[in-house]
């Protein structure tokens, strides 16, 4: 790699005062009611989080700004900075940029656009002085991005305000910022709790295979996950991405495979794509998990940061109304798991605790309504978990039932509905038995006339992600996502 | 079939009557306050969907409900009924259905179960007994079931006291009753009318291939949206879904093509799978559409009952964000659709309303930020609809973030979004273009401190809906059901 060749000089980077920087300049926020650019953007962003440091808020205008003066330059700031966010048109970033290098920051992120994604020969040559300066000692997140995201220190992507504060095990790449954001905020309401998330837009230094590397040792990191437009250096990627695929997952999603994909990439980060069978096999060779859109990106990392590192061959899946049953089978099949009749005895006990007729026990096992009692279905899940074949369950509540008996006890469908007690035998079945449980809750009403039973969804998900317990709308996602989990355990590269 | 050589004696089926009965039984109604069965469910449910005819509650026990008198046994019903919705059980059934069938039913409902799904002798006998009474001539839905749901008439399904009155081309047909109503329900919200229903369980008389021959030529019914487990006559059922796929389009989502699958087919309502291979080769020579899941099954129901009937070759992008952008190529080409780069005077016209930096013109359009004034989005899609390659647009609003701006203005999300003025530029383009135009609404914020969101985008979706056009959560749903359209009528066997 071109940077790592001449940063050879330079000390390792101290990605410790990037992440959680104690001194933080932000240079272009405008002071109070003189408009608000994506400077005073972010800036509010970071407070918003109660961002742990001191922030240095920079702007020639000078001024003030929620009580902090605005310095007038990087220079007038008294001693050292960590890290800067530079939010300053593109002609001016290089010069502010060498200020924060020599202001001592380890590193700064660029949330500027107009740098070699225009196809322009000014924003290349722009671009061109960025790495220029980066190389002479300083890491750059950008240009052209949302930044980093870091719920231990505070600070978070350029419209992210209202992210969450509670570290987890993911890490999360990408260039893009737009999907950045929409990762961390699907995140929250999902339950994927980040360690670090770094939007690095083009890339002009910090790129895929540094944060590769330095993702594979952060203790903070359990599980990786990245969205992938092109890559610099296929031959390092390939050889990071590999190795740190043998100690933690890798989940990838790898847009602009097609043609006109390609074209968009190259406008949107000025980078290169790939034909989708290279990558494929790339990713197969590295054993990193391949998924193939950003919902699929969240589920898949939500389960790995969930369920314990093995695969789980045989499962059951227990739920109400056939049909369910019959769609559980053939996603099974597709992704090679079983679900295989559970043992007589089993079935019989399981048979006593659902409603007749029109339920059945064998696995998938048909509770026939969708208001068999929380400790029925702890009844049936525990029983289930005897059967040694059985290493993971799946439990589906159409739990949007409960409005249509709601009105009869004159009760909400928030009061009515026992999602509390059915999140509490789910976690007590899945501790008990130490085989996981996975929850779907696919909600058919989600119109304007609903939003009682959309508000009890969410209340019921925040609930089970409370609890730890995976959840997800749609019993052949919560599937899929074992079978990536299958494949990454199964292979043969991980430790 | 053997049903319809048993039937050759009989007049016609009386359809007329069966959807919209005059004179409806329901037989299984319990007296107020004396317990609730199915019986006093689907007539709740029924009264509350201001069905339009008379009904006529029956039970042993007698009474009265909601200022009804309950008769003591459908023959105490003065004069003929037009249909009878049976909830009795299963040892009571037959008696039942010949009783209405002697008061001059067409037709009758029997959501009762506890017939040949059980698999015992007592079931399949009691089974048998129903096809004998069926075959003297009135037509059966179930046993099994959850019924009929005709908008026009008020007839619904078994929970179903909520289902919309509004009418539509779409019918569906299922044999599974919690396929049905959920499909009713997301149906709602998501657009999709329809002409009637039908959920036949088990199926001892009225099925899949009676039910195709029907909506063929149903003028209430432009498209068939089917979901089957098994069939019980392979070769009718072909000859019938590829007349009438030669006539309308056919949507076909097949379960239980996996061999565990086929075993819970087997349990759910007792009728025999298939090969996957050997489905797909059906559906493909009968030029029917197969789909994959429920979701792809509403999708697709809901793009062939609003677009116009023709294919889709070249298509356009306009959203905010560049992956977004991404997605859409890569999407596309994985679906055979062209996203061709736009005319150089459109993208210069274009480019002219786009913020700057961060936007692209080319095609897909990137807006680069969620705050584009609708107006202007309208100048945007006016066009991209010269560009003569483009046959249809797809526009991605990432309503969402209006939140980060509410606050700002001090108003609520709902009342800061523009999705009113959106929407109607969205009918007036579609409309002044003739190129039709289809929306995506995703939304990264799901949780419980965002419900205002979700109120939001629910309130966008209604207003889309209202003006016909077709909606989306995510872009690679949109496409999808394009690709699917264009599968059907770029293959030869339509009129």
């Amino acid at each position: 790699m071109a940077n790592k060749a001449k940063k050879s000089g330079n000390p390792p980077t101290d990605y410790e005062r990037i992440f959680h920087p104690q001194r933080l300049a932000i240079i272009g926020v405008s002071a109070e009611a003189s408009g608000a650019g994506f400077g005073t953007g972010i800036f509010k962003s970071i407070t918003a989080m109660a961002f742990a440091g001191e922030i240095l808020p920079v702007n020639p205008k000078g001024g003030s700004i929620d009580g902090l003066n605005i310095f007038k330059s990087v220079e007038e700031i008294p001693g050292e900075i960590d890290f800067a966010i530079i939010a300053v048109a593109a002609r001016f970033v290089p010069d502010v940029l060498d200020a924060c290098r020599k202001k001592g920051a380890a590193g700064a992120e660029i949330i500027s656009s107009g740098f070699s994604e225009l196809g322009t020969d000014e924003g290349k040559e722009l671009e061109r002085r960025i790495k220029e300066i980066a190389a002479k000692g300083i890491r750059v997140v950008g240009p052209n991005c949302f930044g980093i995201y870091c719920p231990a220190s505070g600070l978070t992507l350029l419209p992210g305000p209202d992210l969450s504060r509670e570290s987890g095990p993911v890490a999360f790449i990408a260039q893009s910022g737009g999907m950045s954001i929409d990762f961390a905020h699907a995140g929250k309401w999902m339950g994927v709790r980040f360690s670090k998330m770094v939007s690095f837009g083009n890339g002009a230094d910090l790129r895929e295979t540094d944060l590769l590397r330095y993702f594979k040792d952060d203790p903070e990191t359990r599980v990786i996950s990245m969205y992938i437009e092109g890559i610099q250096n296929g031959d390092s990627f390939f050889k990071e991405i590999k190795t740190t695929a043998s100690k933690k997952p890798v989940i990838v999603y790898k847009g602009g495979l097609s043609r006109a994909g390609a074209r968009t990439v190259a406008s949107h980060t000025a980078s290169m794509g790939g034909s989708g069978t290279i990558w494929r096999s790339i990713l197969k060779q590295a054993n990193a998990v391949q998924v193939h859109d950003t919902e699929e990106l969240a589920q898949t990392s939500l389960a790995f940061a969930l369920l314990p590192p093995k695969t789980f061959s045989g499962i059951s899946v227990i739920g109400g109304g056939g049909a369910i049953g019959v769609t559980a089978c053939d996603t099974a099949e597709a992704y090679d798991i079983e679900i295989p009749p559970l043992a007589d005895d089993l079935q019989a006990r399981i048979y006593d605790y659902l409603p007749k007729p029109g339920s059945s026990a064998i696995n998938p096992v048909d509770v026939a309504n969708p208001f068999v009692p929380p400790q029925y279905l702890k009844e049936v899940l525990l029983a289930a978990a005897e059967d040694k074949r059985i290493e993971l369950q799946i439990i589906v509540s159409l739990l949007y039932h409960y409005k249509s008996i709601a009105k009869t006890f004159n009760k909400t469908v928030a009061e009515i509905t026992p999602y509390k007690e059915l999140a509490r035998v789910i976690r007590e079945v899945a501790d008990k038995t130490g085989k996981p449980v996975i929850a779907v809750l696919p909600n058919a009403k989600r119109g304007v006339d609903d939003l009682d039973i959309i508000e009890m969804i969410a209340l019921t998900k925040k609930e089970y992600v409370d609890y730890g317990i995976p959840v997800f709308d749609e019993l052949h996602d919560a599937i899929r996502t074992v079978a990536h989990v299958n494949t990454y355990y199964g292979g043969k590269n991980h430790e």
